[in-house]
C-alpha cells in the first residue's frame, strides 16, 4: 500500500487550521457534565476520560478524517497479518514482519498470522512443561530443594518490559517465588543482586535475541563465576532466551532454551517468551495465560475503524493533536499506582525507540515533529516533586494518568472518613481538573494558567489481564503514531553508532600500554578522548 | 539587591547573536585535541568535560558577562549568609531564608549562616548520640534485640534525595543494616514494604516538616496500626523529623525526635535531618560527615567569580545556553552508574520543582523560558532504549553523563580484554562523541545529524564524599539559574491547586451515599467528575 508523508494528508490542513483555536478548558462552563459524559471511550475494562484535552468535535472529525486517509486500521491489520513493515525502501534494513501480536493470538481458532501463533503456542507448551515441572519437584537444585528465584538478565527490551510487568503484578507472586533483574554493565548492578541472593536457588534466564548483546553476555560470564564459585554447576542453574540456531541455542550450556524471533522486536517483546518466562515463573502459568488475554483482546479492539471505540488509535490522535498541532514536545505518562513505577520507562523505551525517527519508510528527511519525549514517575509522588512546572512552568506537558478503583493488596486504611485508594484516585482527578480549569488569583504567583492538556485512563484494578490490555493499548498506540507519521517504527538505526565508537575506543583500551587491573579504568577518560579523536572519523 | 529580568541583561543580547551560528561540532576537525583541553573544568574530583557542547570561546565569555551582569555569585552568597530569598516582592509567600548550605557548613571555623549552622550541629550530635545508643545495644528492641531497619516514610523532598542517596551508597552500608522508603498514599507501596520486613527488628522515620503532609500521617497510620497488629509497640519503632514545636514533635508518639528548619525546602532537604538519619544508620556516622563534608566543598567551589572555575555556575550557564539561546526544552541526566539509578528522579524533583515557574521575583510574567523538563535513566540501559530518539529523533535532548572511572564493589570480571567498569566507562564516552559527531551514511536511516550537546562529568569513585559533591554540584546549578532567570527557586505554588481540588473532591466521597467500604473507590469517577463539575469553580 502506497503511504502518504504526514505533511501530504488533507486532513493535516484542517486539524492545523483547528489548532488556531483550541477548545478552552479555562472558560467558565468548559467542564460541563456533558463534554464528560461525550469525551469517554471504554475497552478491555479501561475507561478512557479526555474532556480535559483541548479538543472538541470538530478536532475529533478531523482526526478520523486522518486515520481514514492515513489508513492507520488497515496498516495495523497488515502488521498482524505479517507484512513486512519493518523496512525502508531502497535501502538496506531488517526487512521483518512485526509479529508481537502473533504471541498472544492464541485464544482464537483463527489467528490473524498462523504460522507465527503457531511457534508461539510451541513455546508456550514448552514453557507450561517447564513450570510443571518446578511445581512438581521434577526439576530442583542439586540438594533436591525448588527454586525459589529466578534472575532475568537482559538489557533494554529484554529488560524493561518483564521488568515493569513483573513489579505491576508483583502482588500476585507465587508463594515462595520471586524475580530479580541484572541488566547494566556496570559491574555494581551485577553484584548487588547477586550479594541478595541464595545462588542453590536460582535460576538465571539469559535473554539475547541475536546471542551477542555485549552487556549480557559479560553479565553471564559474572553469573556463571559466580555459581562457580559458589560450588554450582552452571549449567543446571541457567536458561537462554533466544534466536533459534543462535550462539546461545545450546544444551550444552543451558539448562533449557525457548526461542524469540526475529519478527518480534526486543521492546515489543514482553508478551513473547521474553516476558513469559520469568511472569510464568512468578504468577504461574494460569495468570501469565490472563496477561497474554488481556493484551490480546486490546489487539482485537485496535481492528475497529471508529477512531471512538478503537482505544489505542484514539489515544494515538490524541497525542498527535497535541504533538504536531499544539507543539508539546513531551509527553508524561503518571500512573497513580505504585505497582506501575517502572512502567513509564517501559514506555520510554518503547515509544522514544519505535518513534524517534527523522526519516520516511521512503528514506525522506521528515518535515514534521515524530515521537515526543516520554517520561513519567507514579503519583501522588509526582505531586510533591516535578508537578510544578507541569502547573507553572513555561513548557506545556500533555499528561495521562492511569488509575486504578481498587487495590492490590487487602491492606488500607480509613483516615479522614477516606482510604487511602480512595484519596490516591481522588488526587489524580483533582490534577487531571486541576491541569485543565487552572485558577486566576490576585497573587502571580498562585495563579494557573490552565489549558494543560491530559487525559485520565481508569480501570478496576490492575490484575494480570488488565495490565497485559495495558501494555497492547500502548504498544499500539505507539504504532498506530508511527504509521500516520509514515516512519519505521520497527528498527533502532539510532544505536549503532555508539556501538561502533565503543567498540574503536575499547579496543584502544584493551591494547593501551597503561591497561589497568581489576575494577579501574587505569587510561584516564582524558587519555581515550585525545587519542580518538585523530581515528575514530 | 534589585534584581534584572533575563531578558533585560545586556549579555543576553550577544549570546542571542552568537546562537545564530553556534559551534558546529560535525565539522572534520571540530573535536580537536585542543578542545579537549581547554573545554574542560574541575572542582571536588570531578573533571567536567564540555568539548562536546555547541559553544565556543565566545559564547564562554558571553556567559562570564551573563553571570557579572546578574551578579549570580553574589546572590549565591547573598543565599548562604540567610537572606530572604523565597518570597515575592509586594505579595504574600513564604518569606523565607534559603539555609541548606548552612546544614553542612560545619567543617570551618566561620560559617556563613552561623545560627542556622549551630542549630544544624545540635541536631547532628543528637543524632551522633542517637546512633552510638544503637551500636553499642543501649537502644534495643523489646526483645533486647538490635534493630536492622530503617523506613523512611515521606514524600516529595523528604523522599526522592534520601532515597536516592541511599541506593547510591548502598554498597558502603554497615553489616546488619538496610534501609527502605514508603511515599506513596497508594497503600500497595506500604503494603509491599512491610511484608518483606521483620517489624520487631524496624525503626520506621516519619518525615514531615509541618508534621500535616496527607500521604505521610496516612501511611504512618498505616505503620502503627501494622506495629499494633504484631503486638508491638509503636512508640518504641516511630522517629520524627519534624518542624520544632510542630505538631509531630511530640516524645509521647516517638522514640526520638530530629528537627528540620523552614529555612530548608525539602527538595534541598538531603543534607539535613531528613537524609542524615536514614544514611546516618546505613552508613554510620563517619560515612555520613563525609558526605556532608563533599556537599560542603562543592558549597565553597560555587564562590568561585570565574565561570571556568566555578563548576555549578558554569553548568548552570552550558544549561542556559542550551535552554534559552539553542531552545531545547528538556535536558537528560544519564548516570553511567547504576547505584545512581535515582538520583535522575532527584534531580527531575529538585530541578522542576524550582525553576518549573512563569513569575519573575517581582511578580511579572516571565517572557523568556526557565526550567527545563529534567529526565533520564542510567546508560548503559538506556542506550537499548531511548537513545534512538536521543540520536536520530526530531527534538535537540542536551545530555549530561555521569561516571565513574572505578567501580564500588570488588566484583568484576574481564571479556574481551576489558573489564565490565571499562566497557561502562567507554560506553559513555562513545555516546558523548556520537551525538557531537554524527555520522553521514548513503543510507538515509542511518545518518546522524550529530551537533548534539552533551557534557561529560566524571570522577574516580562514588564514595560518600563524592555523593555529597555531586548533590552540591546540581543543588547550586538549580540556583544559579534560578537566579538568573530572575524567579524564586525556592517556593512551590503550584502545588496548592491539585490539593485544594483534593480536598473539595474527598469531601464529597466522604460523604457521598454511594461510599464503599475498604479498598474499593465505590463512587465512581464519573460520578465524582460530573458532580465537581458544578461545584469546584
Amino acid at each position: 500500500m502506497p503511504y502518504k508523508d504526514f505533511s501530504a494528508l488533507n486532513a493535516t490542513t484542517r486539524l492545523a487550521e483547528l489548532a488556531g483555536i483550541p477548545y478552552d478548558l479555562t472558560r467558565p462552563d468548559a467542564l460541563n457534565v456533558d463534554r464528560f459524559k461525550t469525551l469517554k471511550s471504554s475497552a478491555c475494562g479501561f475507561d478512557l476520560l479526555f474532556a480535559t484535552e483541548r479538543l472538541d468535535e470538530a478536532v475529533l472529525d478531523a482526526l478520523q478524517e486522518l486515520a481514514d486517509e492515513a489508513k492507520l486500521v488497515e496498516q495495523f491489520m497488515a502488521m498482524k497479518r505479517g507484512a513486512v513493515l519493518n523496512r525502508i525502501e531502497g535501502y538496506a534494513g531488517e526487512e521483518r514482519q512485526v509479529l508481537h501480536t502473533a504471541s498472544r493470538d492464541v485464544f482464537t481458532e483463527e489467528p490473524q498470522a498462523p504460522e507465527a501463533t503457531t511457534k508461539a503456542k510451541q513455546e508456550l507448551e514448552k514453557l507450561r512443561l517447564f513450570l510443571d515441572d518446578l511445581a512438581q519437584g521434577r526439576l530442583v537444585n542439586a540438594k533436591g530443594e525448588s527454586f525459589t528465584t529466578l534472575v532475568q538478565v537482559g538489557i533494554g527490551g529484554s529488560d524493561l518490559g518483564p521488568r515493569a510487568i513483573s513489579l505491576a503484578l508483583q502482588a500476585y507472586t507465587l508463594p515462595g517465588r520471586e524475580a530479580r533483574f541484572i541488566a547494566n554493565v556496570d559491574p555494581d548492578d551485577t553484584a548487588a543482586v547477586l550479594a541478595g541472593l541464595d545462588l542453590s536457588r536460582s535460576l538465571f534466564v539469559i535473554v539475547s535475541k541475536s546471542g551477542t548483546t555485549l552487556e549480557t553476555l559479560t553479565n553471564e560470564e559474572l553469573v556463571r563465576s559466580a555459581l562457580t564459585q559458589a560450588g554450582l554447576e552452571p549449567k543446571q542453574h541457567l536458561l537462554a532466551v533466544t534466536g533459534e540456531g543462535g550462539p546461545m541455542d545450546d544444551t550444552g550450556r543451558y539448562l533449557a532454551s525457548f526461542y524469540m524471533y526475529d519478527y518480534i522486536g526486543g521492546r515489543y517483546s514482553a508478551t513473547s517468551m521474553v516476558g513469559a518466562v520469568t511472569l510464568g515463573f512468578t504468577l504461574g502459568y494460569g495468570a501469565l495465560m490472563e496477561f497474554l488475554r488481556g493484551a490480546w483482546e486490546m489487539d482485537v479492539v485496535g481492528e475497529k475503524v471508529d477512531i471512538r471505540s478503537n482505544l489505542p488509535l484514539l489515544m494515538a490522535l490524541i497525542g498527535i493533536w497535541n504533538r504536531n498541532f499544539l507543539g508539546c514536545p513531551t509527553c508524561a505518562i503518571l500512573p497513580y499506582s505504585q505497582a506501575l513505577s517502572r512502567f513509564p520507562a517501559h514506555l520510554q523505551q518503547c515509544d522514544m525507540e519505535s518513534n524517534g525517527k527523522s526519516v520516511t519508510r521512503q528514506g525522506r528527511a521528515v518535515d514534521w515533529k515524530t515521537g515526543p519525549i516520554i517520561w513519567g514517575e507514579p503519583g501522588t509522588n509526582g505531586q510533591h516533586a516535578f508537578y510544578q512546572l507541569i502547573h507553572q512552568g513555561t513548557e506545556i506537558i500533555p499528561a495521562e494518568f492511569i488509575g486504578f478503583r481498587r487495590n492490590q493488596r487487602g491492606l488500607d486504611i480509613e483516615v479522614s472518613k477516606t482510604t487511602s485508594q480512595e484519596k490516591l484516585v481522588v488526587n489524580m482527578l483533582a490534577q487531571s481538573l486541576a491541569l485543565a480549569q487552572g485558577k486566576e488569583d490576585d497573587n502571580p504567583a498562585r495563579r494557573f494558567p490552565g489549558n494543560r492538556p491530559n487525559l485520565v485512563l481508569i480501570a478496576e484494578q490492575l490484575t494480570p489481564c488488565q495490565m497485559g490490555a495495558l501494555l497492547a493499548l500502548y504498544e499500539h498506540r505507539i504504532a498506530f503514531q508511527g504509521f500516520c507519521w509514515n516512519i519505521n517504527s520497527f528498527d533502532q538505526e539510532g544505536v549503532q553508532l555508539g556501538k561502533v565508537l565503543a567498540t574503536k575506543l575499547l579496543h584502544i583500551v584493551a591494547h593501551s600500554g597503561t591497561k589497568g587491573q581489576g575494577a579501574t579504568v587505569a587510561t584516564s577518560v582524558e587519555e581515550v578522548l585525545l587519542e580518538q579523536a585523530g581515528i575514530l572519523r
